[in-house]
């Protein structure tokens, strides 16, 4: 059950994108698992993958492709990751590619590959080559919805979200789908998500806001704090609209675009395996943004915060605890300020005397929590978005291939 | 459910050092929940206490008391951490030792304070006065087993493990305790392990003896990550056998103080919460130490491995994107290797081709599992222990405080 999420409806398309989803069969037999997405030429395409060292084979042709080619079309699949595969996944994917140029007239190092799914098994051609005929038919703009359902696995509602707004008297639009819900602690991107714009804008500017929008939003969630090997966000601006983003213009369409990201990045999380609780956690007055970010993720993975948040349960000493173990150089306890929700429960590193436990039980019995972390030490902030960690969870997880 | 683990009943007194356990009622009301031990005058004395930042008002007070004070007392209650308290925390535990000094006619700096349990709770000064007389009335040398079930929590079973061995024709006694089953992560000790041995030693060899000892057990050990507030491992030697271990005969007493530490660390992990798996995870042929180390843990904490191995599923691409994540500066995995039990699964980075789903399934339906990696980029090694993750885990840190 996810956490106050209903997909959103009213999705825009992009011009110069089409989209087509079928079912290969790939692992899933009653169920789209397909995706090909189609960049018109003359399009800006950036991208920012995994950093899992274990990569998947698509991301690494991803990034061999990317340096020296203008992408064309994008094919997805669900399912299989084509992840721990070898020199044999990487012969597969890029058959893959081969047989999807070959359909529609372009080089292979112009279609880029994505899989999502089970890690180990090596991902077949051949699904691949009897779908894509009938796939290509149905390219149309007006397909996202049924793309952000064909990439899903263990998610259990899609992901999507459009944003319009004005650039020089140009209307503007934004479109992006995700999907993931486990595995997820993004370090560069997240679990496949893709987002298009008609704007015009250069390749180097293209690829720096979406790193910027990839770090307020997919790098800033974490579900199990299990990086994927397949991570990807890319970021497509077709230009077919009068409006140019460039320097000059930029932060407006960096914020448009920032929200878009935390959109998706979010709903990731409302929909993670097993959440009951959507968290939102800051850390401020760090003395520096590595040290804020390191205190928030060992406080958003810790398994006994997670398992507290599960059962609704004010044990703020687990939150102290992660605190104090979080790897950072200097922690000063005696200055640190914790709050949840409006209920303070420690000032200058004393617990707060006004505070009761029926105060705490009524943050935690709330379905959105916020926890906040104040440092004293500096003018630095981060939010990281989280999940509980339920019985869900571990159900999900251990079942995964059954 | 420990895994494979029943209780040593052969557990032997360690001449200088006497026990009493006895019913506070701090938090349980149906069971033991204070020990007192006595170290006879003259004894060395060592301690390694946790590294987490917030941590307990004792730990806080026997790294003041023992920086100057030979101690005489342990006092050690469970159900309440006395962690995140503050200054009246302090002031309590301070109170409580300044008690049992009267009691016993030492100095209030010769009794170490030991708490474990709920954290965030103020430990009250009172049960602790009105059970000290009956419970020092009870002082004796055969209490060992006694007191390891007075400082469990949520230990399903008792930890405790002798061992004697010959130095120089006298017969030296090594005995320890330990509890903790969940906030198991330690770093520098556990969450709260007493040894105590008859041999003669000083205090400076003793401690460096003690920091091995910790770093090669409760320090390679891991539940769920979450390093403890209160974790303290004592090591004391009374000197009342005829037996002088010193700087030429350390290693056979180290050897033996490994093995004793290593049984009671591996005993947590055995009766870790909700473990149904016994989990020994090696890397070798690292580049050093700290890389070593990194990759084990790694593997070790994340969720994704553990619910598969809850489940006794070889999912291995799981292992290997938790290989791929780990925080290291360098890794190389095209060199990597990976078996499950005498199962090879990946050599030189690709998988190998006589490797069988049956194969994996044979190895991961056992009890006790042995993952081992090899990153062939030095001489480093590591091993270390671990538990999975179950719907038990969940069910009892979500009820933990109700």
């Amino acid at each position: 059950m996810a956490v106050n999420y209903t997909p959103a409806s009213n999705i825009l398309a992009v011009e110069g994108i089409r989209l087509s989803s079928g079912a290969a069969g790939v692992r899933y037999k009653d169920r789209e698992d397909l995706l090909v997405v189609e960049i018109a030429e003359g399009s800006s395409v950036a991208g920012v993958f995994t950093q899992n060292r274990f990569c998947a084979a698509p991301v690494l042709l991803c990034r061999e492709f990317m340096a020296d080619n203008a992408p064309r079309y994008l094919v997805i699949n669900s399912g299989n990751a084509n992840a721990g595969t070898g020199q044999a996944g990487l012969d597969n994917a890029r058959e893959i590619c081969e047989e999807l140029a070959s359909l529609t007239g372009v080089a292979p190092e112009q279609v880029l590959p994505f899989s999502t799914g089970v890690i180990g098994e090596l991902l077949p051609v051949e699904p691949f080559r009897a779908a894509f005929p009938e796939v290509l038919n149905g390219l149309d703009a007006g397909n996202w919805s049924s793309a952000a359902n064909a990439i899903m696995t263990t998610d259990t509602l899609p992901k999507a979200f459009s944003k319009q707004l004005d650039i020089g008297g140009n209307t503007v639009t934004i479109t992006g789908i995700a999907k993931g819900a486990g595995m997820i602690e993004p370090n560069m991107a997240t679990m496949l998500a893709y987002v298009a714009t008609d704007a015009q804008i250069e390749p180097e500017l293209l690829q720096s806001m979406l790193k910027q929008a990839a770090d307020l939003s997919f790098n800033s969630i974490t579900v199990d704090g299990d990086t994927s090997t397949n991570d990807a966000l890319m970021l497509m601006a077709t230009g077919k609209s009068q409006a140019v983003v460039d320097t000059t213009n930029a932060t407006v369409f960096q914020e448009a675009l920032d929200e878009v990201c935390r959109y998706l990045a979010q709903a990731i999380i409302r929909d993670a395996e097993g959440a009951t609780k959507f968290v939102t956690l800051t850390v401020d007055t760090a003395p520096d943004l590595e040290t804020a970010r390191a205190v928030a993720y060992t406080v958003a993975r810790s398994p006994l915060v997670k398992t507290a948040l599960f059962a609704s349960d004010p044990n703020w000493g687990r939150l102290l605890a992660a605190i104090g173990r979080s790897p950072v150089k200097e922690l000063d306890i005696s200055k640190l300020s914790l709050s949840l929700g409006e209920t303070a429960l420690i000032k200058d590193g004393e617990p707060v005397a006004t505070y009761t436990e029926a105060k705490g039980q009524q943050e935690m019995d709330k379905a959105e929590i916020t926890i906040s972390i104040g440092l004293h030490a500096g003018d630095a902030s981060t939010t990281v978005w989280t999940s509980d960690l339920s019985h869900d969870y571990v159900t999900i997880n251990a079942e995964y291939r059954s």
